[in-house]
């Protein structure tokens, strides 16, 4: 028996209002270079310390034992969706977290600007990693002069560097494409290949914008990788009957969960706005997708004190939300960004579910030790939905 | 490699006794209404210590992560079997309900007396809910009047309020077949549609059947439900090598014991009856499933005192099955009923294996807390019977 399906047949709807709120890489790792702490350790969380007394917890493997997640598989993850099945192209994601707003059958694709030689050789992949500021000026030259190729709209966005992103939107397009990067310098552009309206768009496509770059310097190239189209997915009203909204800063985020077909809901700017905001959303929506960024920010520069601070800000900012008393609130990461990684982890990010019937597993702080000792134990977190609607009731009993 | 295959290929017989003790929905949550205890952490419990002073523990889902299931499906998983692919349905988990002793082939259908207006129009698909007594009447004329239909023997049986099961035995019958219950009033009857000759068989039941209740007030029509057919399951036995004996008060969990093929031995009216009954079927039987009803009962009545009071008379039960020293014992439940849920739960059930090999966890009682910190972790509860047999050294090593 499929079990998606199992969990389809099993919903049922009520008025409960669920709350995830995801310290993005909160999970760290106690070593020696952190004088054998963790930051969740380490940081005052009187509002995370009070929840964690009346829950249940454990850890999550994000994608499968010891595989380090990206984004999107980590909240794909968290949303219920397993990332080993739903594929999501590394252009999508690219354009997702440039804010573009991507529609079903949308291609994108990743791009980088590169310098080429007489012969059109490529000699930097980089272009010697030239500033945001002279990235945007390119991108801004090829987006006024190439709106549409035939019947195909194309959309421009620079990114931070030498990145950008290339959306093509029109009928009968689809992924993935080969890249035309070639992978290494020395080498020159690759055609890519693959489906043939989409290969034949993206060939016009270089014809007519690498002639406006030629007097450009260094960046007087570029090559695409991930040209991917957003794929069909069950959206996650129809997967578990929850009318969802989503609340992040990061466009990225807010990328992710419209892939699933959540509502994002913009504007904020803090911690705090973001807190206020969910209350506002639960008012309308089943649940509701917090995301909250600084953590991860910190894990990544390895920063022990930042990651502290971006805890504790986090904690404060969350009383706002436990004080609207969702039935169901769940406090985790999306993956670990340990500060002595310096980047996300395989490391079992802690879970924490609060609600009438969690149960309280007897911990007394939300850190990766106490959630070791949890009633939860380590489980895939794409799983972790279905404890939502367990816990708001809106799972019936599985035979009789 | 098919799991299951290897399990069987790895089985070996010695004479070990194994003792299975299922508490019935004994796991539970701590919560304020609780004040923030558990009845197992309440009760007391000299027998379940002694155990635990000397046992593995850990926590086990009975079917799949955040799914609460019904006792045919939690009691299929501790027997060892997956309750997503061994699907009973459920006329056939209400036959054994009632008692009947269902044999492979028979198809058993759900059935609620209802009334019926003068154009046959269902009015009250429950008859008002009608006393057991006159259940018990109505259910006598329909099966003295009707004892076969062509070959196929048909059987009546009476259970609470206005609920009967029917069975019909004979060659060729299967299900399922759709309902006959329109699901709301103000419908007619609907017809049972699925295999032919059972569909057909079904048809002229009613046809028979409905005359005779022309004249009962209110109850003077019956609508049929889940019919189904008894799987075809390999047994007990066959799947591991295993002469099992079932000793249960209640009705449901002997049929669901004998439905994998073990020999129910009747006569306990007691816990204590059924303990002395466990120790003499051990003489005899390798393997021994005893059902401890109480502890459910009380988590569906959201009565915590009586929960504890069930879990401190099954304790001292105990003492005379663990005088008799099988060689493996395994005490849990086959689901959690919390107290505060006041019906089954997905909440993972605490497991305790003592055994002469099964190594103690240093844990000094059988809590679901305790239980958190075992050395089992949380696992799906279709391995149990896995590690009792590896216990009781019946699984051979796996490759060299």
């Amino acid at each position: 028996m499929n079990l998606d399906n199992v969990y389809k047949n099993l919903t049922i709807a009520n008025n409960t209002k669920l709350a995830l709120v995801v310290f993005d890489g909160v999970g760290d790792i106690a070593t020696a270079s952190t004088n054998w702490q963790t930051p969740l350790e380490v940081a005052k969380t009187p509002n995370l310390d009070k929840l964690a007394r009346q829950s249940a917890m454990g850890r999550m493997i994000p994608v499968a034992h010891a595989i380090t997640p990206g984004s999107g598989p980590g909240h794909l993850s968290l949303f219920g969706y397993d990332p080993l099945e739903v594929e999501v192209g590394r252009g999508v994601i690219e354009a997702l977290g440039v804010g573009i707003d991507l529609q079903a059958g949308d291609v994108a694709a990743r791009a980088n600007f590169c310098t080429l030689d007489a012969n059109g050789i490529v000699t930097d992949r980089r272009a010697g990693r030239i500033d945001t500021s002279i990235c945007e000026a390119q991108c801004a030259i090829l987006a006024k002069a190439i709106k549409k190729i035939g019947d195909v709209d194309v959309l421009i966005k620079a990114g931070k560097g030498h990145r950008f992103v290339v959306v093509f939107r029109g009928t009968g397009l689809e992924g993935p494409l080969t890249n035309t990067d070639p992978g290494r310098e020395g080498m020159p552009i690759a055609a890519a290949t693959g489906p043939a309206k989409t290969a034949k768009v993206v060939a016009e496509f270089q014809k007519l914008a690498l002639p406006l770059l030629k007097d450009c310097k260094p960046a007087n190239g570029f090559l695409l990788r991930g040209i991917a189209h957003q794929p069909k997915i069950e959206t996650f009203e129809e997967r578990y009957g929850l009318k969802a909204a989503c609340i992040a800063v990061y466009p990225m985020y807010k990328g992710l969960a419209q892939l699933v077909g959540m509502t994002k809901i913009e504007g904020a700017h803090s911690l705090q706005e973001e807190m206020e905001m969910a209350v506002e959303a639960l008012k309308t929506y089943d649940y509701v997708f917090v995301h909250v960024k600084p953590t991860d920010a910190a894990g990544e520069d390895g920063n022990f004190a930042a990651k502290v601070a971006a805890i504790e800000e986090g904690d404060a900012a969350l009383g706002t939300l436990m004080a609207a008393k969702p039935d169901v609130l769940v406090i985790t990461g999306d993956h670990s960004t340990p500060v002595p990684v310096k980047g996300h982890s395989w490391h079992p990010q802690p879970v924490m579910i609060t609600g009438e019937i969690a149960g309280w597993d007897g911990l007394e702080r939300f850190t990766e030790r106490a959630a070791n000792l949890g009633s939860l134990g380590v489980f895939e977190a794409k799983y972790l939905i279905r404890y939502m609607q367990a816990n708001a009731k809106r799972l019936d009993k599985f035979g009789a």
